[in-house]
């Protein structure tokens, strides 16, 4: 069975969960998720009592869409949504699910108006709650797009492209081309390199600031592979080293290290975010690391579960997710190291690391 | 006053005539326009009897909201909307406009909550409708932009890029690298470059399909510059030309001509359409050219106003607006020429063109 149908088939799973007869997906990457359809006009029905979800698109795409969602009904409009939500009520659909998440108030007056009689019924993060948990194919793919971002930054650094008199910008595009270089079909965001008291800013957009002796450099990057993300950072100091510059580096690897360690399936997930972030209270830095530990990753850079001091939920194997503590110092510097990992399960609970460049402090001189 | 100010300005005139008390800004491109400020979470409350605007941000952004938005008041705090629509609600705004079209059912929902007593008015499009006029500092980026392009093209092809042998994604590489080396911030969208019968197909992403004797090599690309968008098509051939070519691509430049003639203000946008399609048609390709003529571009680069046959209202003077018809034969190849440009006024109706690169069948030896 191909991916997409598998996802789709859980859904159905999930539609009896909820009671609905069926449900209107209209988020264009769980649309991508459940079908395999990259287009960016479109919307999916997926009824309970139906095996093939019905897929629409507008013309531009009705090729590709044929070809990537061979398994799926096809149905060329261009008012996707109210098609299917019109289609939902002929098939005697009652109960019919959408995306209040993403819905907009206009677009709803749209759905009521085409699914007249059928109730709609809230049903946000139903889609996400499934891409929480990777499969095999979805692992390979993040596997890859890890590999390509390990790759060019071991490039970036053999090839001394990390010294001083560099712009930062300079350094994001040198690094962004190896991406490419190794099959990456794009990078997964904008590039962060963060020299010197830039590196306190935790997400600081690369400018025309000339890395200097004795400077951090944090790089916070990724590479695209067939629609999947890989995410790492990794922070370097241009000789000479201060002693100040060591402790926070020592500390945020002991934090990042406690955080990996603890990514155990069925652990809450704001306590893999205490486990790290205690390191970091001990060591007397709280005030130094204002953001959540980390996330999900897949064909968002930013997906569930999100795992930070207020995250409800348990950590579920087969979810993919970054640890990323840090310490920013504003106005000297500061230090964030990021991996991405796989969630393993009851069998084989050690998480699988897929950045796997080094996390041992280096000095350039 | 600063273009932020002026455009808040343009707003506070359209809360009257809605009979608004305030509005609630909060899709993020709108709030750029309106603020200056470029962060991922924010909105802004622009009240009737108020000239100072209220900007939303989450701590992450503090200091750059500062000095991106020095002439709005500033709050930190991470539920943007929800916490304006509150202020709205405590500064005894009784109708409070919101963006329909962007804010969701369940963001609704929040601000019905924090806004207890408010009448939430649909107000959408107001501040699109706002941006599809350009001032003279958006016109010097957008400018800006399509220099970067068409000098970056010029030097592709001037040192020899386009060429048989070189896949469409090398050459789309090149492109953007060229670009980026003539001082844009990024690229408009993903680069399109076709060849051979991937040319028929209008929004082809670049493959590893070689260039080859005969080939139509269409480009469809643009360069970013401090948030303005440029966007050009050239289509070209390499060497021999056939017949069928030659005479597609005189068909559509003249229909493109036809185009860029009909962009006067106040002229009905269906017409600028027609009056473009008309030369497709009777040449006897209308099957061949399915999609709209052109659009608004800015900061986004598909904007108000859409210029295609069911378009409704006029072209206003000051609106930037590209013209790119195309004639597609499936299987063989396809033909687009795209230029961006100002539309004049009454004093001075001709348009400005902003894509300079010549469009004249060239044919590559």
């Amino acid at each position: 069975m191909n991916p997409a149908k598998s996802a789709a088939l859980r859904l159905r799973r999930q539609l009896a969960v909820a009671n609905l007869d069926a449900m209107l997906v209209t988020d264009l990457v769980n649309v991508r998720y459940l079908s395999g359809f990259t287009g960016s006009n479109a919307a999916l029905l997926v009824r309970a009592d139906d095996d093939t979800p019905v897929l629409a698109t507008d013309g531009r795409y009705a090729v590709q869409a044929a070809a990537q969602a061979p398994d799926m009904e096809l149905v060329i409009e261009r008012a996707c949504g109210p098609h299917l939500a019109g289609r939902a009520a002929d098939a005697g659909v009652r109960r019919l699910g959408f995306e209040s998440h993403v819905v907009t108030i206009d677009g709803h007056a749209l759905l009521a108006r085409a699914a007249d009689g059928v109730e709609l019924v809230q049903a946000a993060g139903m889609v996400e709650r499934l891409r929480e948990v990777k499969d095999a194919g979805e692992i390979a793919l993040l596997r890859l797009a890890c590999e390509a971002a390990d790759s060019a930054l071991r490039g970036l650094v053999d090839a001394g492209g990390l010294r001083t008199g560099r712009t930062e910008k300079e350094v994001a595009r040198d690094l962004e081309s190896r991406m490419l270089d190794y099959n990456a079909d794009g990078v997964s965001f904008e590039t962060i390199v963060a020299a010197g008291p830039n590196s306190a800013i935790p997400h600081h957009r690369p400018t025309e600031t000339v890395l200097a002796p004795g400077d951090f450099v944090k790089i916070d990057f990724g590479a695209l592979m067939a629609g999947y993300h890989s995410d790492m950072t990794r922070t370097f100091v241009l000789a000479p080293l201060a002693t100040w510059q060591q402790e926070i580096y020592d500390v945020v690897a002991a934090a990042q290290r406690a955080g990996r360690e603890a990514l155990a399936p069925g652990i809450h997930l704001k306590d893999v975010d205490k486990a790290s972030r205690q390191v970091i209270e001990d060591a007397g830095y709280a005030e130094n690391f204002g953001h959540g530990l980390g996330h999900g990753v897949g064909l968002q850079i930013h997906e569930a579960p999100g795992i930070n001091a207020s995250s409800v939920g348990t950590l579920r194997a087969g979810a993919v997710v970054t640890v990323e503590p840090g310490v920013y110092l504003p106005g000297r510097g500061g230090v964030r190291i990021e991996d991405t990992l796989v969630v393993g399960n009851e069998d084989a609970p050690t998480p699988e690391l897929l950045t796997q460049f080094p996390k041992e402090l280096v000095v350039i001189d």
